[in-house]
């Protein structure tokens, strides 16, 4: 276990520029500009290039102070909510979320932050900065509120089926996230599961399992987690495939939605409910903010040459601050160095996986 | 589609006997044998075997009055929480769970319930009962509250994997339990996915869909469900592999305890809000109420030649008699017929999926 003691310092950038596609998303270009002029207000060093119609976007500086330094890079097209992944990768290039892209591509950008189609920016992103060294595959990650502090949770979708290296580099980059958006030293990662024992589970979640438990990384490995755990805050991390993420993710989403439906109408039961709805309300306003995805805004396509941050479709103009302030902390942290010193040093001292798994085998057909 | 119109009536089952193991659970003899004394007055017809040590069942049998036609069948053995299937398969055959489900086998029951160890239930059941004719692999599914009725959930966790043929299955043995249990004629089953177009999720997943969608079954396929959807109520039957059955299931149960746990925070935050937690108490009650586990207990091991209801390990009296009631229901409603009835009427008419989906690669291959 001689994590990274001859590894390099992190340098953290000073100048963050972020490349910001104003014309994704339900709010539109004035509430993604106004999104832009409170996060500039957070983070006063933060640049900004808003990709987007100039004249609409110029009109709109009037009213955002803190933009007067921003680059304007025109374009009239774009992606639309509807478009296949193939036609934004066949059509979108000059769109606002491509030129977006393309501005973190060019490195005139650190990040790129949209609101729009997320398959698209996906298909487009991956096409267009490729994977890091060392990653097989990008993993959609983001925020969820927990009894404590909030938890990152990745895969959210983007690979529907996982080997057990998929979820290892998932682990680091989970990791490298929490580090940088969470500040936690060394975050406690788990992997989502039907079982806390160790043989519960598929081949690939099991090896993975046994990959990280021997592994040089800076971060706790706490082994397995079931679903309802996700809630209680007591991992930083929480590591699946994208199908399970997914399903994890809304099932979570779905939930929320129905306790506070049933909260609602039982609420309404009586004048004396009512009254005690009326009294509570500050109670009950402090709790849908502790849930509200505004407050958790901002999933991250982690593992390519980039920074690419999607900010939720229906996300407000703070919902799109948090995203914007989720790219900055990334930026500033310097995920990137952080994900491709880890993996360095993963295969650096990688655990002999394949001979724990055959030991795991023989003491199963032994019991 | 000219489904079951010359299959033969269903005959209904009218003199139900559940083989009762009363010493599963955290509950204990007195209340697993209190919770047979209420469904013996909900369902006057019903029988009993008690499988358990017989002077502590007599002892207790002064105050059950409805149990005085029940049958003991003496043990003295247990299957401990802490066993591992492959020790009850081994030395569980002669204890009180191991005899109630052999009391199915022998038909001197027609289902066995227990509130005991799933793991050994799930083996010992498919050792003894074998899965039906037609049933590759036996699911468990369980009710779900809902804003509208309680949907059906299965695989919960029998199956970490599953194939397209499995998970029909698995949606025609939801059907059936849909119609007996809740009572509906013809339910609204979906399968569960990462997204509702038909191009979305995995093979095994994309190819299940093509054969319901050409089904002659009574239910109605509504195609694919996400996870937000789950606690809508607007589908009857929502079909998965036991992985995700139980991260679904497990994160539905942890992000309501989240919700309720920010929730009684909330409501201690000031005197204000007690007062209106005071007012409102009869309201959250009835939403507790609403989501108690209690009221929509009993998991069924479904595929099995046998009923195998397993109650949840924490259910009190009142959650017991529910389970002993979804056994009921079950018998009643014989389910077992209908199964098999269903699935001799879906290979009669299986849809060509094979066409189906090689049409469907070819179109996004085009697109």
């Amino acid at each position: 276990m001689t994590s990274g003691a001859s590894t390099p310092a992190i340098i953290p950038v000073t100048a963050p520029v972020i490349a910001l596609d104003v014309m994704g998303g339900d709010a539109g270009l004035a509430d993604v500009m106004a999104a832009a002029d409170v996060a500039s207000e957070r983070y006063p060093r933060l640049r900004f290039r808003l990709h987007g119609p100039e004249a609409r976007i110029k009109a709109e500086l009037a009213r955002c102070p803190r933009l007067s330094t921003a680059t304007i890079v025109h374009t009239d097209e774009v992606v639309l909510g509807t478009d296949k992944p193939s036609q934004a990768l066949r059509r979108g290039r000059t769109s606002s979320m491509g030129m977006a892209i393309d501005s973190v591509k060019q490195g005139a950008a650190h990040a790129a932050v949209s609101a729009g189609n997320t398959g698209a920016l996906m298909a487009m992103s991956l096409f267009a900065l490729r994977t890091m060294p060392g990653i097989d595959r990008p993993a959609l990650a983001a925020l969820l509120p927990t009894l404590k502090n909030d938890s990152v949770v990745l895969d959210l979708g983007a690979n529907t089926e996982c080997d057990a290296e998929n979820l290892v580099q998932f682990a680091v980059m989970g990791a490298a996230f929490a580090r940088t958006v969470l500040g936690l030293e060394k975050p406690r990662v788990a992997l989502l599961n039907i079982g806390e024992e160790e043989l519960k589970g598929t081949d690939e979640i099991r090896d993975a399992a046994a990959l990280l438990r021997g592994a040089a990384l800076p971060m706790t490995f706490e082994g397995f987690v079931e679903g309802d755990k996700i809630g209680q805050g007591n991992v930083d991390v929480i590591v699946t495939d994208g199908f399970s993420g997914n399903i994890a993710l809304k099932t979570a989403e779905g939930t929320g939605k129905l306790v506070v439906g049933l909260l609602t109408r039982a609420f309404q039961s009586s004048w004396l409910t009512q009254l005690g709805y009326l009294l509570s309300r500050g109670a009950l306003r402090a709790l849908r903010a502790h849930l509200d995805p505004n407050a958790h805004n901002g999933a991250v396509f982690l593992g390519l040459n980039g920074i690419i941050v999607k900010s939720h479709g229906s996300a407000n103009v703070l919902g799109i601050a948090n995203a914007i302030g989720v790219a900055h902390d990334l930026i500033v942290g310097n995920v990137g160095d952080r994900i491709l010193q880890d993996l360095a040093n993963f295969q650096a001292h990688r655990p002999a996986v394949a001979d724990d798994a055959a030991d795991a085998a023989e003491t199963v057909g032994k019991a």
